[in-house]
């Protein structure tokens, strides 16, 4: 852990150098991935087999790739109903938010009489990736596949390794929950290959969504073009401003709850408070002797971890918009001059008791955002993540002779003929027309 | 060209053909563009330099890298002001779009209490790559430019090669009115990795816009990340709906329209009316004896043309969602039926008045559009790409004690202690409070 201060000189460069240290080296993998999905692309259903089989050693047929509604219902019943009870709340408090998330489309009409506007329409497919295993998080399965039924999206293909056969129950009532509409038992690249190429068991879909591993991203990364996808996620962080009025405790658990997740991820505590800083410290020290997970927190925290001493919280904010964090945590007396100022943010959580856990689970908006300091330029999951946009205009003879003259003098300047003559000859069949009358 | 028809038993296959035949092969640069990247990155002006002066045989020093207030103004002095009026009057029409396309952001509190809510905010600076030479076309300019502005951003970068040292008046004249903050000499993957990783002279950007060749495309792919990027276009596409009541040139014009941009675009044209496709033919043949561009329109109209006869205007837009077309002409006497009925398509022009042209450069919606059948899953340029959105959720103690729990019970299912003991300790705390009280 790092102990930084914007009063001392050397604070800029080791400013820097704590954003700069976990960019880099991805493990390369683009190898076996290129052949795996050629292999799919090329043999469907039994190479998506044999991989499968290979890799979660398992024993599967193209006849067994779909698990079954009667295997599903059969896992949600093995589910305690006050944990299905506690995902009913998280789904209904995501799906409330994505829908009033959902945009409105456009349609006026302008000065020249030109009718013009946007149409949003859902995709017809996805597919949504979901890791087995440790990393089978029912939560993700939530956040990812309830913003597409919320969209519109009609068929949602979901598929999820079962390493030697086991399914996560919660998972799969997760899905029923989301609305998805099939689900295989498919892992690893072959899954992103079947999902994109299609195989005679699964369909193609027309985007592809989800957290996985080096091997997962880097299908998604060589499908894309063929499908949509969504963004490759890097090692996540928190920031968390706090001022001297805080449960010392409270706020070490919300840096170790970043910092359990992946010993790169990282936890940042901003404080104008010295005292403050000291006491968190001592606290991180002291979970960490009890903590289930603390190896993975520990190391997070020893590599990736500071603690900031800031003048004041606009210097706070200030920081926050270098860094663009994925979190922010405002656990201060007045929250909104810092909430205003802040303009790079994946999610902000306002206020003491609105640890940043209420937005991995039961919050309402989406969870999956933007990673590694890339909420300089891009967004969360959402509804925006299954719709798409088509513009129109609509002229009649009026507006084409209003307007019509500057995309012929336009075209012509580019050098492209038939642009500027298919406006011209209406605007000459215009001329001729009124002419005659 | 291919002609198909709807009722004969081999539609489907030839259909399929259609679609498929342009997928495929582009060139692989990636060695030759991982390889300048890295050059300027490790030595910046002096390797953007090297490769500008060695591809585009110009004689730059990093004094001389950015293009003058004065050069700018020279170059605008020598436009015709026939010219710059056209221009004014397509920026104008842009901009009123794009500003109407500026989404609300979000904010309300829900029946637990909790306020949560989803914000935009621009991007804080954008690179806006624009070819040189043959394809340097100043409406690309407005449209990639105009967006970011409205959207509110504050520095636009743009970099524009000047092979032997020629600038392009228009296209400079373009980036004034559009309200670039700064222009660069240089083009290529160069330019690329100049606005994403930064020199002495070039400030680094948070996302890279704009057209270009398969080496900018490739720089592009191995920025993103870095960087946002937006869309790498594949070869474009049109597809116009006629029927019966048409002037055949006029068709003729439009589907040459779109295959004069490129060998490898595509014309297709839909019609109920055999009469009509013939007349099409013809007049498609009688225009290219004399289209200045009629060697890479015809190469396009042999190769990837298509006149489909269809039984009716209901099958015409289901072809249509299958395409997902780029561009989509509606030359109908009733168009709202087929309007509604398509899903997928980039943009839609609507009436015998509003040729894709108009779109190009004076409709107002984007001409930066989905190729490729990427419409299924993607949308055109726009204001949503040069903003992102932050997600809040504000919680008082009573809203904590209602959604809390159900937070603590699922990061317990998914093994995250230190998730559930950030929740759970603030509960305590209120318990204790309300116990004191």
């Amino acid at each position: 852990m790092k102990r930084l201060d914007t009063t001392r000189t050397d604070f800029d460069t080791e400013f820097r150098k704590l954003l700069a240290e976990r960019d880099s080296d991805t493990a390369r993998v683009d190898g076996p991935v290129t052949e795996i999905l050629a292999a799919v692309r090329a043999r469907g259903d039994e190479a998506l087999c044999e991989f499968t089989n290979r890799f979660d050693r398992t024993d599967v047929t193209p006849d067994r790739l779909r698990i079954t509604p009667d295997e599903i219902e059969a896992a949600c019943a093995e589910v305690a109903p006050e944990l299905l009870d506690s995902l009913e709340v998280a789904a209904s408090r995501i799906e409330s938010f994505h829908k009033a998330q959902m945009p409105e489309g456009l349609r006026y009409v302008d000065q020249a009489g030109v009718t013009l506007g946007m149409r949003w329409t859902a995709l017809d497919s996805v597919g949504l990736y979901v890791p087995g295993g440790k990393a089978a998080y029912p939560s993700s399965v939530l956040m990812n596949a309830i913003p597409a039924r919320v969209a519109g999206v009609k068929r949602i293909a979901m598929c999820v390794p079962t390493p030697d056969g086991a399914l996560n129950p919660l998972v799969l009532a997760a899905a029923r929950r989301s609305g998805v509409s099939e689900i295989y038992r498919v892992g690893g690249a072959q899954a992103v290959a079947a999902m994109a190429y299609g195989t005679a068991t699964i369909a193609p879909v027309d985007r592809v969504v989800g957290p996985g591993n080096a091997y997962v991203a880097e299908a998604k990364r060589q499908v894309f073009g063929t499908v949509g996808i969504d963004s490759i996620a890097g090692p996540s962080e928190v920031v968390v401003i706090a001022d001297g009025n805080n449960d010392p405790r409270a706020i070490a658990l919300d840096l170790l709850a970043q910092a359990e997740h992946d010993p790169m991820a990282q936890s940042i505590l901003i404080t104008p408070d010295t005292a403050m800083a000291e006491k968190v410290e001592r606290a991180v020290a002291t979970e960490l002797e009890t903590l289930p997970r603390a190896e993975i927190a520990r190391t997070s925290w020893d590599a990736h971890g500071a603690i900031v001493i800031v003048r004041d919280l606009d210097e706070a904010a200030d920081l926050v918009n270098t860094i663009a964090p994925e979190h922010l945590e405002l656990m201060i007396d007045n929250p909104a001059p810092v909430f205003e100022r802040v303009r790079h943010a994946g999610a902000i959580f306002v206020g003491r008791y609105c640890p940043e856990a209420i937005g991995d689970y039961v919050g309402g908006p989406n969870h999956v955002l933007p990673t590694s300091r890339t909420a300089r330029f891009s967004s969360g999951l959402s509804v925006f993540d299954f719709i798409k946009r088509t513009t129109f205009i609509e002229a009649q003879a009026e507006s084409l002779r209003e307007i019509g003259p500057a995309a012929v003098s336009l075209a012509q300047a580019e050098g492209l003929d038939a642009h500027a003559l298919s406006v011209s000859v209406r605007l000459a069949a215009l001329d001729g027309a009124h002419n005659e009358t």
